[in-house]
């Protein structure tokens, strides 16, 4: 449903639904959160024709997803794109058969601001839905969903978990964590109904990793972030790039960011950031097979990978990085 | 250059100076070569307008560089896309001041083709230039290139040689090959310049990663094809699947063929070949990295890829394949 709002089909719907004509027609959005679902509604809404602004706490988009020099380049097309971030929470809604305004304290003492609008979104994360499972005595783990082992089981026999209301493993960390992603439930899907109809099968772990959209551009991260390494103990070495996505002089080509995070005592890769418009995702995805087999910064940089002026330069964005990461 | 006149510019440039006004516009081109020059030059001569035949001895459109089962998707699209295969070899050419014919001879005993046309381009390979070397003394390899260690260094003291004229060692043949492309001369240029240069540097190796552009599609394989590892002694399994590129509801979701070559022996990763409209390039470099690193098939489905309905399905078409590729 999220996922049909974002593409724009059902939110043209809802958005018809909720006009009554020309007179009532929504004008300004407000999208609480500035998690992926709230940038990425932020950009429907904007498509929609609608002004946009994004309350969101720490007035920081996907904050913990992202290290802040990665963040400004998001924040900046934001931006660009004419979404105002508000920062507070809303503490109070106006209106009577419809939403009028959101009203919003700042928390820093300046007094709360009023926010006239028309719709109002909430993408500020969600909890696991564990009621029945906690009727029927399955064990919670310490994130509040529901504990599992690496083959997907409970502590109850022959009942297993998957999904959202699972807990995942994380690689990286060594802790217990909860993903909210249809990759991750998949996977734990197929781990948990193998093992049920007495198959064998073990679930690998994540590793973070996560793309979302962003306007015209595509945010993605795998790994740990610099901030997060620095809490589990590591001495990190940050690199930010910024290339190309192609080469120079390929129509389209446009600016790519690649971040890499790096253990400064074994040089191993801990995490990468990358955000540009076009082969985002799945570059993210050769660093997140780089996590999954420790490569060090030099393995990095030996990588044979694609090369064509229509898709890469002849040094991809990783490997650039990589070379300025090498000590 | 030819990189540039893939691109169009230079080709839209060198077709108005060879035509003389309407009366002797250029209309039809006939390319020599089936590799991936060919095609992209058949593409760069369709976006012109003119029409195309490709003549290729084998018949067959990047032979070495595909296995059949992907070759077919490639071909499938040139005849979609108006570009007509010619089996055979040019012997004769045509034409006073501009040329008017090229003369095929099929090499089945059916005897020679006439095919009129304004312009040939030839893509038939390239050998090393390497006189000069000759000349002072530094020794070739089998192959006919430079002979190299993976210092870029030749038998010749504080004689280096990198890119095109120079050897490069294949990690899976185990073999020494010549790869003519600007990533592999780039990675050699830099050891061979830090070396020369009393630092200290080792090329890698290259793993077979190209990608093409072939219209609408992008083409790439790493690795070994099926073909390449049976020769070299390998039992191998193939698993080709066709898969989408995005979640089926986006717009602009296409299809994306993905082939692995795996070890039965070991279950171990030994090539992939990609061809599809989007994200193409990077997911054959996740193929690369995880062939850099002995990946087996386990490890490919254990993989965090990045999801999110622009950018890929929630089973990503890498490890859609690795789930078919499963024992």
């Amino acid at each position: 449903m999220l996922r049909s709002l974002v593409e724009g089909r059902a939110l043209k719907r809802f958005l018809l639904e909720n006009d009554a004509g020309d007179a009532h027609k929504s004008q300004r959005a407000v999208v609480v959160g500035g998690g992926y679902v709230g940038v990425e509604m932020a950009e429907s809404f904007r498509r929609q024709g609608l002004d946009v602004k994004m309350v969101i706490r720490s007035g920081q988009v996907m904050r913990t997803a992202l290290d802040d020099d990665v963040r400004q380049v998001v924040e900046e097309e934001l931006a660009r794109q004419g979404v105002e971030i508000v920062v507070g929470k809303p503490v109070a809604f106006e209106g009577d058969r419809r939403i009028e305004a959101v009203v919003v304290e700042p928390g820093d003492g300046s007094g709360s601001q009023r926010h006239p609008c028309d719709v109002v979104l909430f993408g500020i994360g969600v909890r696991p839905e564990v009621r029945l499972a906690q009727a029927v005595g399955v064990a919670l783990g310490a994130t509040g969903a529901i504990a599992t082992d690496d083959h997907m089981r409970t502590n109850l026999p022959d009942v297993y978990a998957a999904g959202d209301c699972a807990e995942a493993f994380h690689l990286l960390t060594g802790q217990r964590d909860v993903v909210r992603l249809g990759s991750t439930a998949n996977k734990q899907g197929r781990v948990a109904g193998t093992n049920a109809a007495d198959g064998e099968a073990a679930f690998g772990g994540v590793m973070g990793t996560m793309v979302a959209k962003a306007f015209d551009l595509a945010v993605a991260r795998t790994g740990l972030t610099a901030v997060q390494a620095r809490v589990l103990g590591y001495d990190v070495r940050e690199t930010m790039v910024k290339a190309q996505d192609a080469s120079h002089y390929m129509p389209g080509v446009s600016p790519i960011h690649v971040k890499l995070v790096v253990d400064s005592a074994t040089d191993r890769l801990l995490g990468g950031q990358i955000v540009g418009r076009r082969g985002v995702a799945k570059r993210v995805d050769v660093l997140a097979t780089a996590l999954h087999h420790q490569l060090t910064v030099a393995d990095l940089q030996r990588l044979d990978l694609s090369y064509a002026p229509p898709f890469a330069p002849v040094w991809d964005p990783i490997l650039v990085a990589a070379n300025v990461a090498a000590k």
